[in-house]
């Protein structure tokens, strides 16, 4: 049998290095998941976690989203090949669970709705089973997407950081051990392991723009050479950790702020641009300003108060009214909820 | 005649926000030039600061990079467009002169080399001129391209960074007032202002990095909507903002081990990852590192050396090897020029 091929060598090397690196596995006997759709991604990486779990317990949370027709015997048909999977000594998973799950639209989007679901459901389902930790079969080409979606959003690093190797839900630890592997290795494992997982018609469905993005990228690498996937990885990596030093920085840069009713412009224009401009989101969001609605250009427009010598407002920004009040070293900044106002 | 036209009028406000707002016109009397290639970006530039330029007084550099045949001819024609341009009550470009460069290749690339030589050329006409300040005709589209570059090196914010609105060379303040402004806008005011620009065959050349890249952004505004352009020059924008601050922190950081012969690993593992990339980055070139040939991939494991518990090297590098020696709280880093070992 295959287990020599190279693709699978790859996913199990990376499983092996990610469930070994994590503290969360350090207990005794620990459980750990894999999250399943039914994808090449997901199928492949419950493969490698059986081969390279032991002395690790497995096991695997398939997740219907019960959002397509017949998505119930997808999510069945999944957790069968799972529950059929071997090791060459004949072990297999110690747990195979079907979750399904109701996507309640909170009007951020169908794709984050279904994102959050399926996040509640695995952590729930983690917390039943007493799983150490969770794996998730995102690869590089999704890290590629998540990166161009971001850039288009055009909201700066954090938007370009793509997905974190390791975050914690609902108390729960998980993990993207295939964050360096590319999606031609996942459907290479799966061939070599006698895998037949689902194609998701929403991948290439343009109403959603992450199959747009999935579109683009496989045009760009024709056009520009197949090391852009590997870039943007790698672009969201530097970026994240950009994004997470600043953001501690404007965390202690906001403490001062945070505490005055009507903070001095000049307080605020000091600050370097970078640490300016995030102290100014927090003032908002700390105002009532909806996080999701507030884009980097309201941001610009926030800054332009605080800095350019005309202007005072009032910005109508989603959920807060912001003037310029006051004048010279005396001007000052009012952030207003904007059901109050 | 179509002083009028709106995508003149955009021009003219980019060029007078600009002129306005920079420290160089303030002396009595400046002269503020034009740098023209004879494509429209520049040919619109410096109409639009010939209008606006009054009361400064105003010119013209045009740049023969002597790389393509009829090359004297195109920068001729551009000149003499620039002579015959002429505001309602007559007045002209103070000066408008012609400055053949010789582009001599250093290694780096021939679009890097032709970008040194003109900006040498401009540098010394401006002081030849006595002006006090050059302005350059790149747009919303250049920058979006840029950008996009940077995303294929895969380096991280400043690779990202775009290019700034001001900067100096050889002493020489230079701006850049069109980096809001896209490419369909210096067209169209090209055309409005009866001018006949180059269309510059390099620019289709699938040779160039930055052909391809215009060519990728083309199809990409297509797929993913108009607003690419943009997203792009707003996330250079940002991250420039970054990227300066983080610099600015990270110059700081390396002051304590630029005197060392070898840093502990202990002392950089203590600093957060964005700072500690760019830390080790200063590190190796000052020791002998080429910064053209020092990649992200290079810095990554370097950044291993430090801070995982395994590997001490050497690493060898563009111009440096990196060890680690000695073990533990006592584990150094050893960064020695590659031509001394």
């Amino acid at each position: 049998m295959a287990a020599g091929h190279p693709a699978q060598a790859a996913l199990r090397r990376a499983v092996r290095t990610c469930v070994a690196g994590h503290d969360a596995t350090e207990g005794p006997d620990p459980l750990v998941l894999a999250a399943v759709s039914g994808g090449a991604d997901s199928l492949a990486l419950a493969h490698a976690l059986l081969h390279e779990g032991g002395p690790t317990r497995t096991g695997v949370v398939v997740v219907d989203h019960d959002l397509q027709p017949g998505s119930a015997e997808v999510a069945e048909r999944a957790a069968e090949q799972c529950r059929a999977m071997r090791t060459p000594d004949g072990r297999a998973h110690e747990v195979v669970v079907v979750r399904r799950v109701r996507v309640v639209s909170t009007g951020v989007g169908p794709e984050a709705d279904a994102r959050e679901a399926r996040y509640a459901a695995l952590a729930a389902a983690a917390g039943d089973l007493g799983a150490a930790l969770v794996l998730l079969g995102h690869t590089r080409d999704d890290q590629a997407e998540q990166v161009l979606l971001g850039l288009l959003r055009g909201s700066g690093a954090r938007s370009l950081a793509g997905m974190p190797a390791t975050t914690t839900r609902g108390g729960v630890p998980f993990a993207r051990p295939l964050l360096q592997v590319d999606r031609a290795t996942t459907r290479a494992a799966c061939a070599a392991a006698g895998l037949d997982p689902w194609h998701d018609p929403t991948n290439v469905d343009p109403a959603f723009a992450r199959s747009r993005a999935r579109a683009v990228l496989a045009t760009l690498a024709e056009d520009l050479g197949p090391g852009l996937p590997e870039a943007l990885a790698r672009t969201a990596d530097l970026l994240r950790a950009d994004a997470d030093h600043l953001d501690a920085l404007a965390d202690e840069a906001s403490a001062p702020f945070a505490a005055v009713a009507e903070p001095c412009t000049a307080d605020l224009a000091v600050l370097p641009t970078a640490l300016r401009t995030r102290v100014l989101r927090r003032l908002l969001l700390a105002r009532g300003a909806r996080p999701g609605d507030l884009s980097a250009a309201h941001l610009a427009a926030v800054d332009a108060l605080v800095t350019a010598p005309r202007g005072r407002g009032p910005l109508h920004l989603p959920g807060v009214e912001v003037t310029r009040v006051g004048t010279g070293r005396q001007a000052r900044l009012s952030i207003t909820g904007a059901g109050l106002v």
